[in-house]
């Protein structure tokens, strides 16, 4: 349910040379409203490939599918040739973009070329999300129950449009749950104690998500303990938490006679 | 050709509360040992998910296919389980695996627990790869003319196993090319007025990649130019490299009348 995948396409994120931020970005904001996303898949330049595995994707009908990257006006650029393949959609010079396309380089005194024209051909059908930021217009696509939404690589532009344009939107479409979350760390044990205890405190809660990152497995042994759970306000959400952190703390004194530090 | 695909499974990353280094890290180390890098898949700490993806992937006959993280004691901590599965092999316990698993237990003086024997179970036929750092080995296996490598997610374990054991045994699987690279900054131009001359200097060449990053698109544009090639010597690739830039340098000269800025 409310599944929801993120493709950054980029050559130069799958080489290493650019760290991929954007998809922390994506991945942490659609966890906050309530969505199960299931993957990032960082794919080079590629028609053939985005084309592959945006197929593959959408295949499982998600509820939500978010592209960065591809949308400017190199020769491989290809996002949004690969999204109307992927759907089975022309693509076709978008008025709308065009027109928004047009309005940004009158304003610096530039001539709108064949190249900068480039990046207002979208999937048949999309609607253009205003770039505030940059030039290169993003891209809303309702294909069958998912949303396709395709950004700029740019981060502080996708940032930009994501916030102001593309959140509010997105929210309507997903469970409408709030997320509540806390950190703690074990100091004293290894990951592999925690093991039976986590277990237990899962077992009985379909929507509490536990992971257990070690942080030293040398002398000093160290494991932090992430966990979240949604609810439909926050307070259900923080409420629900705070008496699974509670029955926590008490399984690993009593188990281990160790205190727990609340990190937030 | 020496196609290679990074999947880091972890539903800290896909959630974005980790960044995720790793891919980043691979992917530059295969890129410059002359791998093809096609992809980095960021995967949730799901076996379904990572099967369905893993044997998309090898279903393409890639030479090497890397993953990072899920080799832990916890339980969703299940990557060789999906390795397994995705090649058809039983997940066995793998004896050399275990005595190396034993023996750091030893050294701390704790148990050996069945949540840390875990970490010895391997798809039946794999190498297992020691690490120096922490305590899950990590994983060799061949699987036709694919080698498939599993390293735990926490970055300093992976980076020392990669550097220290797997670097040297890919080196020799890999087209043993020679990576250079070079970027140049261009300002005052627009991306879109450098297309025209990217166009026709990656035309004449096979192995020469050329993306163009835009910098800023407001009042000061500027482009940043990355280029790289390869060739059997660094001396080949780098003198091969510096040719094209002398053209690029010509081209943007003559038509644009700009100096760009060796930065590199």
């Amino acid at each position: 349910m409310y599944r929801a995948w993120i493709f950054t396409v980029g050559t130069e994120l799958v080489h290493g040379r650019v760290i991929n931020t954007n998809a922390a970005y994506l991945g942490r904001r659609l966890t906050l409203l309530g969505f199960n996303v299931v993957g990032a898949l960082t794919l080079i330049d590629d028609v053939d490939t985005v084309v592959r595995f945006l197929q593959a994707v959408l295949s499982e009908g998600p509820r939500l599918v978010v592209t960065t990257g591809g949308l400017g006006p190199a020769p491989d650029d290809v996002t949004l040739e690969a999204v109307a393949k992927a759907v089975g959609r022309k693509l076709a010079l978008n008025e709308e973009a065009a027109l928004m396309i047009k309005r940004k380089y009158e304003e610096r005194g530039l001539p709108l070329t064949s190249e900068r024209l480039k990046m207002a051909f979208m999937p048949e059908g999309a609607l253009p999300i205003p770039n505030l930021v940059g030039i290169a217009p993003g891209c809303w696509l309702l294909h069958g129950s998912t949303v396709l939404i395709s950004l700029p690589g740019v981060p502080k532009e996708m940032e930009v449009m994501w916030e102001s344009w593309v959140e509010p939107r997105v929210r309507e479409l997903g469970p409408r749950l709030h997320v509540a979350e806390l950190e703690a760390l074990v100091v004293g044990v290894h990951e592999a104690s925690l093991v039976p205890i986590v277990k237990q405190l899962i077992k009985k809660r379909e929507r509490l998500y536990v992971k257990t990152h070690p942080q030293s497995e040398g002398e000093k042994p160290a494991v932090l303990v992430y966990m979240m759970t949604s609810g439909s306000s926050m307070k259900e959400a923080v409420e629900a938490l705070e008496e699974v952190y509670g029955e926590l703390v008490e399984e690993i004194r009593s188990k281990l006679n160790i205190e727990p530090k609340r990190l937030r």
